[in-house]
């Protein structure tokens, strides 16, 4: 992880662009914090902006103990405070074990622990502006210059594939267990975003803020990919010289996030 | 009734998810005052959210007495408060021959209560999310893991179909008495919503606060399907496995009852 | 105009329902100063609702002197108050020459006024929601139960086919002159509601307050047919005998009145 | 810019129209200091209107120095005030060597001022209402008599042409550079307003004011013919009379700014 600090104060001063390269010290209880209340912060965001609902999560792995990750309690989102944040191990049971009850869809934070050693922050949410890819198959692609970190075309879960092992009793759609969560984990790959059927996204930062913007501007690039569909089956998407240097160039996290939070109620 | 509220709370135990298990003492006053208390703040809620208009109300059969319901009088939803509820017999009377004037639409509310003992509230909506469904023809489905509890396809009640034994000189789409409001109960049957040609929808619940939720995810859901068959014709909608297991597990409705509530403006 | 007071009470009398029927006395002042405070109510309403924008204005007939007419100054409607207000003859004229400038849209009204003795009250907007249809010249029906008051096809003014009298050197879409507003006033006809072409709309009631909630209903009708029609070429609207009884049942026009004076903001 | 500022005064007088004639005195630094006022101000209003995001700019040229002009540093566009405002000169440079650090995609305001000495501001958004045209190649057209500004097509910068003559390690999507910012203002010519695939667009005007009000109008005339085009393919756009007649009088700046400035929450 101190590596990844490392690279990233490189790429800002090489680029002249600011990186989300949290001035924390990692191992330490105040980072910690630090990452907890952008857990909060973007909780409060993410409703603000209409895309986390009345469920929907984000945890960020622990900077102290990167066995261990804090997520809130059952809860809405927008309501979200410190007293609210578990301790959570990857095992996915929580750290005390007379914490409130948990999201039953934890088990995408764990897994997504357990397969990227890169990523510091998890985001599963029920956007609305992304469902319709996943209902009909269409791809979700960056055609925004602020959507370069976006793959050529983001991965759908099929949650009935991963079901496909489970016992007849239980087909539901949601990740209410390590194989599911796995299964997912896998689909997600070494990306920024998986889709989910019927049910949503899970996006993944090198920090909360990153994994935070990330979510914004998916959110932004498929209401651009719908808007742009209704007027033509025929659209431009970024090609690859342009995701490769915008991936680079175009993502400043911390002037969204400082516009985002800034949008926030008083008092939030 | 009690059967029902034994059978509630043993199904959250079994499943660990809440339920709406109204805490209260069926036959009493105060639980009668809990629910005229919900009748209010759904109305609020919806009204909230967009769904209810300047018409459209919310009901509670009453606990004491099964053969009474609580609707407020006829006014806009927005700004309806205790002094607004009016007790109301299954004949579509006012139990107080002095009550204020009532919606003329109450016979929605007395012919449901009359076919269903099982619904304990019943909400009319002129939702423009749902009301394209019912224009077109196209049927409205399940697409969203939280919109488990809708069947397959959401029958759409044709109010002309009801209209053909009404005399000539009375052939409106308001649902103005008893025989338009048995058709539609009978067009409900045993389902928790029913569409209603260029004119919105009934949903029913087992609780104030179930049949409010239902209300919201309705509407959800039929965002998502309209905004998904806008991309292409062939969508993925929830299948009997994924309907059976999600009507049971994903419907915490108290997770979002208080994310709307949370959600109304200061002062409501 | 002392028959159409007594018509409407009568129609509300037999049939239940409310009808605007203004309880003011006709050819007093006090009548035109409550007039006037329906016109700027209205107009902080349609701003609210974004029907109106920074153009568009709210007039009323004078009950005192049927020749005059009240509307605010070239201004955003949504800053209109009393002083605002400009009493206006039937030649377009203000009626006190110091009046401020007026609206060079103002000849819709007049012409309105001429040709219609029925109507008290005339309101010319852009609204979003009716523009496609001129721009496509889909025709604009009644597909929702409140939209009964409309025609089975709502009348498109295209300026062009009035514009062929004027000379070369003016021939601009604004209704700024007599023969123009003459020719759109011929266009509407005995109806409610008028589609300008790549501009808006022009909608008149018997009382402010009618002309207000026909605009929100044109609107909110509008919506649902677009979506409709986003779904599916073939859509079911209002039969005839619908529309017939519709028109008369489903116009409490006081409720939607009291709902979206409720929505203004603190302050208006 | 003195012949400018009278040649718009003698139309006001002429049309009875008002026109964005600045009453400043031209080379003063109250004059500056008057357009730094409505760069904040703009910067304010069109994010309140969803247009400006996180990132985004306005700049007025100086009227002291028109070899300069004023820009808000990197930054929210929400968040500006007037310690922020940077003096920047042609060459793409901040004034002060201690300015702070400057958007990267200033060349865009630099390069478009040394081509058009008519213009005296420039702003540029991502607005989601036009990206759907860059990204479809279908024009954008003027269809509204408030959009008789327009050519009767919008032109579309596509980056990847003027990448052409780019090293091949650096072609992204954003204006980095005088060479990019050169072919930008090539692309938009004498025109009021270029888009640009996947980013956005750049609107010029003859002051802050009504290059504001042309990108609002821009923003509506694109959500007009996008609603229009969802319904129909063939749509009736503004002809060559309407245009040349439009232009000259509808176009009275003063009163949607005066609108969308009270729009803006108390404390802006």
């Amino acid at each position: 992880m101190r590596d990844a600090v490392v690279s990233c104060a490189l790429l800002a001063a090489v680029t002249s662009f600011s990186y989300p390269c949290q001035a924390q010290n990692p191992g330490s209880s105040d980072a910690d914090e630090a990452r907890i209340e952008d857990v909060i912060t973007a909780s409060h965001i993410l409703t603000n902006e209409g895309i986390l609902d009345s469920f929907g999560h984000v945890s960020a792995r622990s900077a102290k103990n990167p066995d261990h990750f804090f997520m809130p309690r059952a809860m809405p989102p927008a309501l979200v405070s410190r007293a609210d944040i578990v301790e959570v191990g990857l095992d996915c049971k929580p750290v005390d074990p007379n914490a409130p009850r948990l999201n039953g869809e934890r088990y995408i934070h764990c897994e997504v622990y357990k397969a990227r050693s890169d990523v510091q922050s998890v985001i599963h949410t029920h956007d609305l502006a992304v469902i319709p890819f996943g209902l009909t198959g269409i791809s979700l692609k960056p055609v925004l210059a602020q959507a370069g970190f976006l793959p050529p075309e983001v991965p759908l879960f099929e949650v009935r594939e991963a079901n496909a092992s489970e016992p007849e009793n239980k087909r539901g759609m949601l990740v209410l267990n390590a194989i599911l969560g796995d299964a997912l984990a896998k689909k997600l790959g070494t990306g920024p975003v998986v889709l989910m059927r019927g049910h949503g996204e899970t996006v993944v930062g090198r920090s909360v803020r990153e994994a935070t913007v990330r979510t914004l501007y998916t959110h932004i690039d498929a209401q651009a990919q719908s808007a742009a569909l209704a007027l033509s089956p025929k659209i431009t998407t970024l090609n690859d010289a342009e995701l490769a240097t915008n991936a680079a160039e175009n993502f400043d996290a911390d002037r969204p996030w400082q516009n985002y939070k800034q949008r926030l109620p008083a008092g939030r």
